[in-house]
């Protein structure tokens, strides 16, 4: 069932905000034990929130809808843990600005949602929290760092997530477990209320089982905060109502680099066939040379790092034995880079901004592989590419961080299967064009049905 | 005689553009060996190029003048050594973007003005192209980093002059010579060609004798740049033809925390009197506690060190004896710096300057001393402050930092002599509200004589 469907049977009067809520419930508990996906689920104060919502008039778009949130954002009266240690008795004051931007709308939190420690890795195996398991498999990775989201939302859990995004942490658990899911431009979305990985790059985005979905949710959740100087103060477009037009003559360019760069070949292939789709539906498809955004894979770790280690610096002080391994290194790390590296790595992002906007004015939307390989097992840290051997993380920087540094919307949406397991495509819009990604994104799914396969955890 | 003046004369044909420039060129040469304000003189071309202007049609609103730049700008054919050994031998291929835009409205540019090394530090004593000298005094400073623009305007070597600020470097020389010079708001005026210190402080800023004579030269210079992203793209206003208008009604903020932090009492005392004048021409004029400004003291070296470091990079490398002493240690403080210091200084950054948008809010402008003393001599580098002595260095940051750090538009205007030295005061304004600034110091121009006053030098 899809956000939209639901919200579609409460609005007829078919199903009551009380009966969804506690569908979802039911759901989360009889499958919580195989996919870790929830790190705390808020059932009586859900269930009493949507029974306030029967009846009511004024009804918003998501009224009585159950949704989840990552744990890094904030719901008042609930623990925000980020799946650390340092923050697992952290309770939350007030909801982030998304949350009561989702409150608005009538949706209804049911719980918070397994993730990589600090949303700071692609894995979502947290010591402190155990693993979220993908649906697909649950001996695999649901990606990361919104892993939760990513399994919840595949295995009908909930119909719609709020996830996080610093460099791929919406994406990639999209794409791995079968789901669609928005990163939105730099700015669209606030960050108030949020657990910071790194300023200059967070952004709150959904995940759903369709395009038409995240533009609900991303419909209630976009737009400027005062509690967040670094949102757009530009309006926000009626995405859900944006969805139709099609893709006659838009101007399409395959990132010829990063399809080439798929370590699966078949993960290439799949993508491929999406691309061909979208040609057969009227796109002026073309490949495109855009290996100048390589310089973003460095770029964004020269920003992010010290940003991050910023963000943490108070713990690293008093608690550094309490962060897992990963992200403790990767903290240190940030500690030990130059001043002078942020600013050489600032102008960069500059610099490539510009060569981008050069791009994007000679197409309209950039595709390429979301990943390149489909989920490895939980534990494995190596993936093979052709006879070598290389770190799973590393292998996925050169597909994500291209529009994490430049602060482009991208959709990952499902486009294919590949030994049982999801393939996403990556569709990219220029700054602020949500609408354009959304449009594509939906008139694939009209053509295709990757995005309507269910899981088997969830069959 | 004005820089305004000479343009009129030479429109109304009592003056040739040859004439003009000849008159700067002789004055040039008669005072170079006392102030040295210049390290290269254009006399042949500069007269050739007053030639080539001589009937010509379709004059611009320059037509004719002798300008001279700051030597770290960029005129073709020209060397920019920026005062240091390092670029002694540097020739310009071609015009900065303000030099090209200079000669499109008809301005001859006659030389190249002496500079602290490197535009980074606030005496210009360079160890490699000696001291520019104060024409009030001869035994002291001209401030710095662009002395040489104010020796050369106070003198009457030029009527106008471009100089560059990124921690006060127009206003101090402004103030310290007896000249009105403007510090645009960030982005205002194109940076391409010009030898940064620290990109996102840096600014090109005029140096006349009067506000009007700086509008002039705005004019000229500002306005989007496609080879500086960082210039806004938003409309030049008509400098010149919104000067009139006065100052009834508007809002002026004294800045408490720095008029009582002016060093020398007769300093305040000026600046006082000048705020009285505002006053009597129909400001509203409070003093306002602005004491959260204290931070950006702290907060531009966080940033700036790295990114003057990171400009420099591959000469530390390589010439790190050819640097003076001063601007050395400067960048090698700016190496060690870390990353996270830079990002928590542009968080703060960000931070201040919200709270600046509440302050002038409140007031249309704020006022403040310049600076907080009158100009010290060659070679003295601490101001005695009440029995203590403090570094001249230091004792200036307070009076600059808060309007480079929050990237505002700031005026130094002549407001007083104390001990035969001039005293500037402050006017502070919204960003990219250049035309507030220029026409309060227009106004109080009108109705005081302190900018007409000629240093003995020029007598």
């Amino acid at each position: 069932m899809t956000l939209a469907g639901v919200a579609a049977r409460i609005r007829a009067g078919e199903l009551s905000p009380r009966e969804a809520v506690a569908e979802a419930l039911a759901r989360i508990e009889s499958l919580q034990g195989t996919l870790n996906a929830f790190i705390s689920v808020r059932g009586e104060e859900a269930l009493a929130e949507a029974d306030a919502l029967s009846g009511r008039v004024g009804r918003g778009p998501l009224h009585g809808v159950p949704v989840a949130v990552k744990d890094v954002i904030d719901v008042a009266g609930a623990r925000t843990t980020a799946a650390s240690r340092i923050l697992a008795d952290n309770v939350a004051a007030v909801d982030a600005t998304v949350v009561a931007r989702l409150r608005s709308a009538g949706a209804v939190v049911v719980g918070k949602l397994n993730t990589h420690e600090f949303a700071w890795g692609a894995t979502t195996t947290s010591p402190h929290f155990g693993p979220a398991r993908n649906p697909w498999d649950t001996e695999r990775i649901c990606g990361g760092s919104s892993g939760g989201s990513g399994a919840a939302v595949a295995a009908g859990l909930v119909p719609g997530a709020l996830g996080t995004d610093t460099a791929g942490s919406v994406r990639i658990p999209a794409c791995l477990c079968g789901v669609t899911g928005v990163r939105p431009s730099l700015g669209r979305v606030p960050n108030s209320g949020v657990v910071p990985v790194s300023w200059t790059f967070d952004a709150v985005g959904p995940l759903a089982r369709t395009a038409e979905d995240c533009a609900l949710l991303l419909q209630a959740i976009a737009g400027h905060d005062v509690a967040d100087p670094t949102t757009v103060d530009a309006p926000v477009p009626a995405y859900s109502e944006l969805l139709d037009g099609g893709v006659l003559g838009l101007r399409v360019g395959v990132v010829s680099h990063l399809l080439e760069g798929a370590i699966d070949p078949r993960v290439a292939a799949a993508v491929e066939a999406a691309v061909a789709e979208l040609s057969a539906l009227g796109a002026r498809v073309e490949r495109v040379d855009a290996s100048f955004l390589r310089e973003t894979e460095v770029v964004q770790q020269l920003i992010m790092l010290p940003e991050a280690a910023s963000a943490h610096l108070p713990w690293l002080r008093t608690r550094l034995a309490d962060y897992g391994a990963d992200v403790r290194a990767r903290l240190l790390a940030g500690l030990l880079l130059p001043g002078t590296a942020v600013v050489t790595g600032q102008r960069a992002r500059r610099r490539l901004y510009a060569e981008a906007l050069g791009l994007l004015a000679r197409v309209d939307l950039l595709v390429a592989p979301q990943m390149p390989v489909v989920a490895p097992r939980i534990g494995e840290d190596t993936v093979d590419a052709g006879g070598a051997t290389l770190p799973y993380r590393l292998s996925l920087i050169p597909f994500n961080s291209p529009w994490s540094c430049l602060g482009l919307p991208v959709a990952s949406v499902p486009c294919g299967v590949v030994d049982g397991l999801p393939v996403g495509m990556a569709i990219v819009g220029r700054r602020l064009d949500e609408t354009g990604v959304l449009r594509a994104a939906h008139t694939f799914q009209l053509a295709s049905d990757w995005h309507t396969r269910v899981p088997p955890t969830a069959a």
